[in-house]
């Protein structure tokens, strides 16, 4: 039975790829679960220990231009530099040896580490509740209006990223949070900016005594709303806010609008707000 | 059977609430179904119409602080200007009146709407294979090094962010899209610049013949390199480039969270990369 199931299937997969008259040769490396249920319809197909006989070549097209000879930094000259950021005139060789330049900014708060600050992605857990994100709204003057962010804050000297967002989060939120994982360095706006953050992957018992009642402490210049949005609702509830003037943080909207791609795709949960162009 | 079912749930749940000694009153008004799966075994919870009598209230702990009297922007000094870049010091208002100074940089290059760019999240689908997300790989001065980055790119004047989204994906990639969704402005660093860009979310139909063989036609000051990764082994993907010196983007490395979180979340994929902190 499974053995007729799957030459089925190759000879339906052979067929759709000579009417494409794609240029694949070889076997079916990994079924797409999802490509044979939407475009092969009526057929099951289980991997199982005679997948290798079905493989197709599932590797990507190759790329057009691969980066042979590198990107030089020659020298830096600071333009301008007040007590938070400084303006820079860059200067590199291109891969073809020609000097050109580039303008940027980057903060010189920066201790010796390679990282700015660091940004928590915190899922609020609680029985029999859906998982909420925990956000903020703060007014931010380099965007003279209110914005929606994840908890974040810069690395103080001495401490470690774990240890910056733990401290970030409870100031900020009020939650003590276990951190599930710390990305490498990562770039805000590389075109632009040297600035760097790790993304920190972080949950919140919300069934814990000590995250019953939170209380922010944030200093004295921060003002600082936290916001719980159940994961479901995260793009929605984005987008009303955005309606509503405030801006929302790239990270944030990305972060909504992967999970919203990734329920569609398994059909667990309508692809809210996504669907107008 | 379903009433049985349903009640037995609800005594679980009392009872864990109760031993719990959460301050939670009402009914459930929203089933988890992970949480219920995860945390009140042996009991299968179907929605219907009788769901109403069962409910818990869903909605998150109410926020300690709450943003009554607003933050006011009161002026801006320009420090220094270059030909992409300036550094400016502002001044705004605190919610107790109190007036305060920040440090922005802003674009040079911004028109006349609220957006300095466009980023393209393009997702390649082709038959029998894996979903692949679009990325470039290009040296970024500001970082003095590579950085791994959704296509993306300046509004040109007169362009809307739809057009441009199309364009520098032909450009940079050489594959036509179609635009599914378009974001609203949204910040990059919210702390240091005023920056905004449109998140675009577009698909590539992979099996057409104009997307066989893709050519892309960057100018003649960019020199790109092209990466379509797996969905199922981006993040993977991403820490090896990350430890071999490139700089991966925040918004790349939130959109892998996030997809791997909601697939480990509904126990599709395993949650790799992801366990180690």
């Amino acid at each position: 039975m499974r053995k007729q199931v799957i030459r089925k299937c190759y000879e339906l997969v052979n067929g759709i790829l000579e009417s494409k008259k794609c240029n694949i040769r070889g076997h079916i490396r990994q079924y797409s679960k999802r490509g044979i249920r939407d475009k092969v319809e009526n057929i099951e197909v289980m991997a199982g220990e005679n997948e290798k006989d079905f493989e197709i070549c599932s590797s990507p097209p190759r790329p057009s231009f691969k980066i042979t000879t590198p990107s030089e930094f020659v020298k830096e000259e600071t333009v301008a530099s007040g007590n938070w950021l400084s303006l820079q005139k860059l200067t590199y060789k291109d891969p073809t040896g020609k000097a050109r330049e580039w303008e940027a900014v980057s903060r010189t708060t920066r201790g010796s580490g390679a990282l700015d600050a660091v940004v928590v992605m915190a899922t609020l857990k609680r029985t029999l509740k859906y998982d909420c994100i925990v956000l903020v709204k703060q007014y931010r003057p380099p965007m003279k209006t209110y914005t929606i962010e994840f908890p974040a804050g810069l690395i103080d000297s001495g401490e470690d990223p774990k240890e910056t967002a733990v401290r970030e989060l409870k100031e900020e939120t009020g939650y003590h949070a276990d951190i599930k994982h710390i990305s490498p360095a990562v770039c805000l706006d590389p075109g632009l900016s040297s600035c760097t953050v790790a993304l920190v992957s972080a949950e919140i018992d919300g069934d814990s005594h000590v995250n019953l009642h939170p209380q922010s402490n944030p200093d004295s210049t921060e003002f600082i709303e936290v916001l719980t949005v159940p994961l479901n609702e995260l793009l929605d509830t984005l987008n009303v806010h955005a309606n509503q003037g405030s801006v929302i943080d790239a990270r944030v909207y990305t972060y909504a609008v992967a999970q919203a791609q990734a329920l569609k795709e398994h059909k667990l949960e309508p692809w809210v707000g996504l669907n107008k162009s």
